[in-house]
């Protein structure tokens, strides 16, 4: 199993990216999740050459998404943007981007969710010609307000379904789905979609919306349970391990990646 | 529509009963939900009198449910708050007894969940001796650790249906549902079953889990549109205003009972 094991680098998200690379290689970690922002301080070319020479594989790009505005020329802004992901993540051979949705640019979550559809829509092709996988992932419903209408499994899919599953999957992060009522029907459902796994905790009592999250183990997630049903559905790939937690950011990165490994052999 | 207004007591929690039966009064609130341990502080027989004499209704007692536990005793001693509830609930004439179902014990949502449906039926019988009607409150998903395992109006009419809709409905809180894709066809769905209909917003930022609860139009709920499929699934009775929020809590209460019909009006 801890040949899957990937840092997304938002655990450790006071490291740069090349530290965060130097931390897997010592740490013997095989894969890494790229933040945009980071491959921006570093520089695309230099991303690549770093996770190259390390050996190291890259499981995403976070993220693509964000597709919902009030105006056409927004969500041609956002689209544009969007691309840049998708190259991006042809440059470093990437698994998949992943797209966080966005939210509503107004109270009309309807037109934003049609605004997303239509997004990806337009997307598929550029994605396409580049040989990269989107990956469709449903963020909690607390975050429907500020950063995705798409918050449900069954939505996610429904919007993949509409591309080819070559071109057009899901991203399940336990954080974001544990509570679904549905939640094994709809992993079962993606068999084939699934392009990704992360996996964290929700710890209780919850401190905060976004900084909230646990590392495995610490929380109330049936994470192998969750882990099982996505193996059944097919997945086989890297798994994530994706923690927004400033108790976290604070300790050393080594002691860090070294938990993390300990929790996901025995959580994961 | 204001003789539909319900002021929900928490949303000036630092008054007394006395003090919001009497704000209500002074601001021509007709209806009034009433909180449990606020009731205690009181005493039961001079909350009723409280209400009476002033010639105001109980939109709901707020609140039962709570039901799993890891043991049987554990259980029953859930139930037998429950019964309390409902003889408090019966006492003061409310229109129904408020459900918030509860958290599990540890991480097994699913055994949760079999013991919020188990709590509810043998609850039921002695709710309808007592002529009370049972309102399932489905929570917004982000208290699925800490308070509901109930997160959806889906769960919440399935478990409500298993009794007659003269026993047991559903309470609709727009801060708990309005993220919820299959929000419009639930409702339609719970037609004959909605014993209760709450109002608040969704601010953003949202700046807290519990207390980040917004005055109707400060927010990005569309709640009118959510009232009117409420009222076409055929609920005509109270509206509570129920908001959680800590800056609305230090505000002078009469100028809150003010602020909260005038914005009744605009946006409900």
């Amino acid at each position: 199993m801890l040949n899957r094991i990937s840092l997304n680098q938002i655990t450790i998200d006071r490291s740069s990216l090349e530290e965060a690379v130097e931390g897997c290689s010592r740490a013997d970690i095989p894969w890494i999740a790229l933040w945009r922002h980071k491959i921006a301080e570093t520089g695309l070319a230099e991303s690549k050459r770093l996770v190259r020479d390390a050996g190291i594989r890259v499981s995403s790009v976070c993220r693509g998404g964000m597709f919902p505005a009030a105006t056409a020329n927004g969500r041609q802004a956002n689209l544009d943007d969007n691309r840049r992901a998708v190259e991006e993540a042809a440059e470093l051979g990437a698994e998949a981007l992943v797209l966080v949705c966005g939210p509503a640019p107004d109270r009309d979550i309807d037109s934003a969710r049609k605004w997303v559809a239509e997004g990806i829509e337009r997307l598929v092709p550029f994605a396409l010609d580049h040989g990269v996988k989107l990956g469709i992932e449903p963020l909690h419903p607390m975050y429907a307000a500020e950063r995705s209408v798409i918050v449900t499994l069954d939505q996610a899919i429904t919007l993949a379904e509409r591309h080819s599953s070559q071109d057009v999957g899901v991203v399940v992060d336990v954080f974001h789905v544990w509570w679904d009522p549905g939640l094994y029907k709809q992993i079962a459902r993606a068999e084939g979609r699934i392009v990704g796994f992360h996996v964290s905790d929700w710890i209780v009592p919850t401190p905060d919306l976004l900084m909230g999250r646990g590392m495995m183990g610490d929380g109330v997630i049936e994470i192998r349970r969750i882990r099982e049903a996505v193996e059944a559905a097919g997945y086989k790939g890297p798994i994530e391990v994706e923690i927004f937690n400033r108790d976290i950011w604070d300790r050393p990165r080594d002691e860090v990646l070294i938990l993390m490994k300990e929790r996901f052999s025995i959580q994961v």
